[in-house]
């Protein structure tokens, strides 16, 4: 079991925005990187926030993600655009990706942004939020390096291809933000370094065996897609269309490369300010929200909750308290 | 175990186009109706094809689905268009709301349909199957009553909303065609008939227990959605958007009224024949379809298949040696 610390998000922001400025991003650069990576961590998505920072740093370092690079317009298509990513730093080029969807959402009804040669984006969940904070529907995929195997299968193929959609709310937002696999490999390293087993089997281990042993499942990466053939081929059909939608790379392809590095990505953008039941629209989501809320528990004591529910909560409670950390995993990005 | 016979296509759709005609439908549109329930029947997708069609006619007698209604252009906002089922059948309703999404994905590069008060389309993957045929990627999705229960709850408050993302690939394409349930109600009504066990658990039984009795799951009604919490948080966003897109209702509102009627429905196409990598699209899927099919098998003899692939080799052997049917379903629609 780790020593737990908590670090304020002034500081956390700052230590990154340091680090990555020595790193050789421009400072306006920087800034919205570190951004990015402290939002995330205050809201609960530490594997893709703090815990993620130093790969992050690593891979800038290696030559995998350019600090430099912006991304660039490749080709058009009424609502559809075609962009490079250029190897550029990931969370940055997301939301460039983003915010271009929403434009063309503005003007079009709906947008649609495929980028290839871009790289990880951290937390999806985090342009869903984005997009959902300016009004607007988000459906967004990326692909992955493989990690996990095709139904059936027991080598690797498939990426996890996390899938985030995003609806506004009001000045709120639903917002689910999922990977293929039922846990992500950040959980799984999570419970496997608390020495934790997982809540319900979450794949095979080397042995071909169901199994809720994280360490188990490391070793194999025979991780279990959601709903076993049908998360599998979801898989498959986001590969093929982050691929084809962007000109870029598939998860057989990013495999090859052995880092994961050059991903396809795809943002949609819906602007539902144009629609004409715009004035019940948030009621229609209060209503949906309130019979979930409805449900009859299981178990005594179960809350049932809508995706993102609890980001809000968390978020509070680390600005106030401070960020959760590992202190080995601050120690390793304070030596950075 | 109820006896199988076997029905050749043609009669088969005499059969429902003469029914159809009895119950009321234009004999153009009973044509059409009876081919969908057909090629669905000969492509293997019996509980939403011929095994669906005395519900379907049921459905029909009592009022729930219009058979002279046509859909209705409600509201236009650039490439997203909302339109009125107005209670129409939803087979009709949903081929014609992917047409009409083809043909914006053709003029703005990629076409959004919105479809409040249709009704249940049988099978999604068909129009899947027919906008790839003409070229385009189909993201559709419907609402439906509420089947599944929210995750950590007991009564059902979820529809399994089914979801399709079809792709072209030369004059072939990839299908997938997904519920949100691990099994479909369908499904497990089948394995029920025949007295089966579920490959895996499919859900919980009236004791809470997670089960692979079927029975025992359409007793209690808590199926288990895709992926644990994943799958059920995915249902509820898309019924939401398929609420807010169209302005219809949402599966709390259809649950409401006892009988599955009135659905909300979306329907995408993206135009991929002018992307600027089209000449290496077909090959793209190629690659990675060869690479899934290079997966190495989990157990000796296992085939490893993408979504689709089965329904060729399904519907050339159900041409040649007919349509397998269990002969109490048929002798109800020679009744009905």
């Amino acid at each position: 079991m780790t020593e737990s610390i908590s670090i304020k998000a002034d500081e956390m922001k700052s230590v990154f925005f340091r680090i990555l400025v020595n790193t050789g991003y421009a400072d306006s650069k920087a800034a919205r990187i570190a951004d990015i990576f402290t939002v995330n961590s205050l809201e609960g998505i530490y594997t893709h926030g703090v815990n993620r920072f130093p790969r992050f740093i690593r891979n800038t370092r290696d030559g995998f993600i350019d600090a430099h690079a912006e991304p660039s317009l490749v080709h058009v298509s009424g609502s559809l655009e075609q962009w490079n990513g250029n190897l550029g730093p990931g969370p940055l080029n997301a939301l460039a990706a983003t915010n271009r969807a929403l434009e063309i959402a503005g003007t079009h009804g709906m947008g649609l942004v495929a980028m290839a040669n871009t790289n990880h984006w951290m937390r999806g969940g985090y342009y869903g939020w984005h997009a959902a904070g300016k009004g607007m529907v988000f459906i967004g995929w990326t692909n992955t390096i493989a990690n996990m195997p095709a139904w059936g299968a027991k080598d690797p193929r498939l990426g996890n291809n996390p899938f985030v959609i995003a609806v506004p709310w009001g000045s709120d937002a639903i917002v689910l933000d999922f990977a293929m696999s039922l846990y992500s490999y950040g959980k799984m390293e999570s419970y496997a370094n608390e020495g934790r087993k997982l809540p319900y089997p979450g794949g095979f281990d080397s042995g071909g065996r169901l199994t809720d042993d994280p360490a188990g499942i490391l070793e194999s990466w025979r991780t279990l897609p959601i709903g076993y053939w049908k998360g599998a081929s979801l898989s498959l059909l986001l590969d093929i269309l982050a691929a084809i939608l962007s000109g870029g790379f598939s998860v057989n392809k990013i495999t090859e490369k052995k880092t994961e590095y050059a991903l396809s990505q795809v943002f949609i953008a819906i602007d539902v300010s144009k629609l004409h039941n715009l004035p019940t629209l948030r009621d229609t989501v209060q209503d949906i929200i309130d019979d979930l809320h409805g449900s009859a528990p299981a178990e005594p004591g179960t809350v049932i909750r809508y995706p993102g529910e609890n980001v809000h909560r968390i978020k509070e409670d680390s600005l106030k308290n401070g960020i959760p950390v590992a202190r080995n995993i601050w120690e390793e990005i304070l030596s950075l």
